[in-house]
């Protein structure tokens, strides 16, 4: 696509989300706050159902695997123990005529502000991209902490409390879903760089000797995550390999996937040697809660860490551009055969609505929302009787309804609907008594 | 119960919560964090499925209530707006002998110290309750920003957003779950009183000649997901009507359950009026975000709010409490009859383990492990192949496992196994191509 035509795309993913309330500006009536967004009616069920599906696939189907949910605010030495305080800064330059402040990295000529043209740039300092607070009564060092910039520091700090209480044994992995927060300088591309996120992390505790099998085994366990789960095609998404690797890593490489912006990282597949279960050890000074007893050489060890951390916000914004389509459906307004209509290609599992039952007179109000109320106990389901039938279907396309079901006034008669799929928009004839199991089958 | 067993139950269930990983303190090996707790491979699923149980009860089963996730750090003029940066604050004394701090409503006798005796106490001083941080790269006040204290100012600044989105019309509600948080002086009570905590609220918009229909009708949809949903005794329970109401309040009630240290508030069914919506619109200047629009007086009014608001954390520990039981079950132990053991009576869909495959031998595990990989396809499943099978069941009753399903050496012959029931311990034989379906019945 042209440079305008990603654009456009762009332009026109966020005004749906915010049309149909999937995601908006947080604080909106106030002006907003930059960098932090809400998700609507009928975003909260999207990403919920993504959230479910990686905890489902990651967690509950596996044997090795164990999940838990630590709190935002943890023990302020644990970020110093990971490095954050020290280290977790970009490094900033102000300009002395207009004030704006930039990322270093991003300037092209980091003497000459980008925005008025001024060579009076300040001399680079470090900024701490971490969130402070504090906890108690007095506001001073002593009681800072910190909101976590990572989930998965905590998972490292209760590794052994985990361990026993799972009765787990190395090689296995915990994993956690949750808020994270970073004080971007620069939030950006809508959801991709929000101050405010929700990741997605899994630690796997392994022998050193068998760390880089383990690192591809999940690799591969987690592309087909997105390939066959979410369904995205292999041609928009590609591995970007870490160039510059930490001197503890053996190998990390990135999941990028095409956004209508560029290509953008949506996991992160880490290979973490012992450095975190060292450090910690270090900082704590509990090194037996941070290592494993080997029964034959009868001595302790730190184990490795392969990593896989994804950031949900960003799958929901690569869901939610991978499935905006617009084609042309059949209309029955004046003087047309066709209008244009705006699609949603979602997967039936992620869909906001999963099933809209949609009568067509208000007359079938009654018979319509019992089958809607036998319905909702499978699946998310809606009922509009608002408006031309053929209004009501563009309404569920954009939402990417997958399923639309018709109830007329021969419904009443012979006991079945019409059932009508999203993408194709054929329709069919289908006895109500079979629509759930028929449904239950496709979703 | 006499005060030294309710002392001694309280510790009995904090030290399984350790021992088992259903919950302990925040970053233990760095001596913990006052207030501050995470759930672990068995808390985790418990608070995760009684948070999906009150989102499908509240948002999915009903027509006239949407689900919103927004996030944690708003714009600050929301919480000017609410009252929280003026009025949300506790009066504490300090003792200038001992440097201890106590809310002075706490204090028996606010002029003497309760630790040391000492006489010298500071003047009451007002002490902010919600967590301070700084969004952007200064942090001054123009930058201060505050971690919610409370989920529900959210949904009344997106009321507007959500309604369009939505297509709803008053009367309809808008829920949403998630974090908040609350830097208390004394958090106490194992999770009871808590720093960070989960809340689950719902925020009901109607008219005001209605509201307190709709404010009966909510308190007994609240009261039934209690007694019924998560099936608590109902003289475990009891309303406790506010003696102070606010003064835009028409009623307002609290449920509280008999924990082992008392009667304690689990959730708040409050009218409150227009309050909320009058002081956003007045904080915002958007008074037409706030208000909606009576198409028979082609008037604008804004609409009265009911809320109900719980915190999902004491619901876990009500449950955790409540289905602390001991009593006696048989046992091969040499010159031993029966034996105590513990177990957790918790609802099947809230256990952490729904169902826990045992092999009879080591020498069964791959024939038990293909049934365990197939019941995980719709439970939370368990395998355990560790020890004796009493010392097995002991593990999965004080879980809260409803069922165990013992995979023995006739199982191999007539494909059946031994399932055994946690409460009762009665067992029974079920031909294993028919336990799916016998547990789904179950669960």
């Amino acid at each position: 696509m042209s440079e305008q035509a990603n654009s456009d795309l762009m332009s026109k993913v966020v005004a749906l989300c915010k049309r149909r309330g999937i995601i908006f500006q947080s604080s909106e009536i106030y002006g907003g706050i930059n960098g932090f967004w809400d998700y609507g009616p009928n975003g909260a069920p999207l990403r919920r159902s993504i959230e479910q599906l990686w905890w489902r696939n990651m967690v509950e189907e596996r044997d090795n695997v164990v999940g838990i949910d630590s709190t935002i605010i943890c023990h302020p030495r644990v970020w110093h123990a990971s490095g954050h305080v020290e280290q977790f800064a970009d490094l900033m330059t102000d300009c002395l005529a207009c004030k704006k402040r930039y990322r270093v990295d991003q300037l092209e000529d980091p003497g000459l502000c980008p925005s008025c043209g001024s060579r009076e740039m300040t001399e680079p300092r470090q900024f701490n991209l971490m969130m402070k607070t504090y906890v108690g009564p007095v506001f001073d060092e002593e009681h800072a902490a910190y909101l976590r910039a990572e989930s998965c520091q905590p998972i490292f700090v209760n590794f052994n409390t985990v361990r026993n209480a799972s009765r787990q044994k190395i090689p296995f992995g915990i994993a956690q879903t949750g808020k994270a927060f970073r004080n971007e300088i620069n939030p950006r591309f809508f959801t991709f760089r929000s101050r405010e996120f929700m990741q997605m992390e899994m630690e796997f505790f392994c022998r050193e000797e068998e760390s880089m099998d383990w690192y591809e085994y999940w690799r591969a366990e987690r592309w087909k995550f997105y390939t066959e789960t979410l369904g995205i095609a292999e041609d928009k998404l590609r591995w970007n390999p870490h160039e510059n690797l930490a001197h503890y890593a053996k190998a990390a490489v990135d999941i990028e996937y095409l956004f209508p912006f560029g290509w953008g990282e949506i996991e992160g597949i880490h290979h973490r040697g012992t450095y975190d279960m060292m450090r910690h050890a270090e900082y704590s000074g509990q090194e037996q809660d941070c290592k494993v007893f080997d029964q034959e050489s009868r001595e302790s060890y730190f184990p490795t860490v392969v990593e896989t951390s994804c950031g949900l916000d960003r799958i929901c914004l690569m869901m939610l551009c991978d499935g905006y389509h617009e084609d042309l459906a059949e209309t029955r307004k004046e003087g047309k055969a066709e209008e244009e209509r705006v699609l949603l290609r979602l997967p039936a599992a992620i869909a906001p609505v999963q099933v809209a039952v949609l009568p067509l007179s208000k007359k079938l109000a009654e018979p319509a929302s019992e089958l809607k109320n036998q319905l909702r106990r499978h699946f998310r389901t809606d009922y509009d009787e608002g408006g031309s039938i053929g209004r009501r279907y563009r309404r569920q396309d954009e939402l990417g309804t997958p399923y639309c079901v018709t109830y007329d006034f021969d419904s009443l008669k012979d006991q079945a609907v019409t059932l009508r799929e999203r993408d194709s928009m054929e329709q069919q004839r289908l006895p109500m008594a079979e629509l759930p199991a028929w449904l239950l089958d496709k979703l």
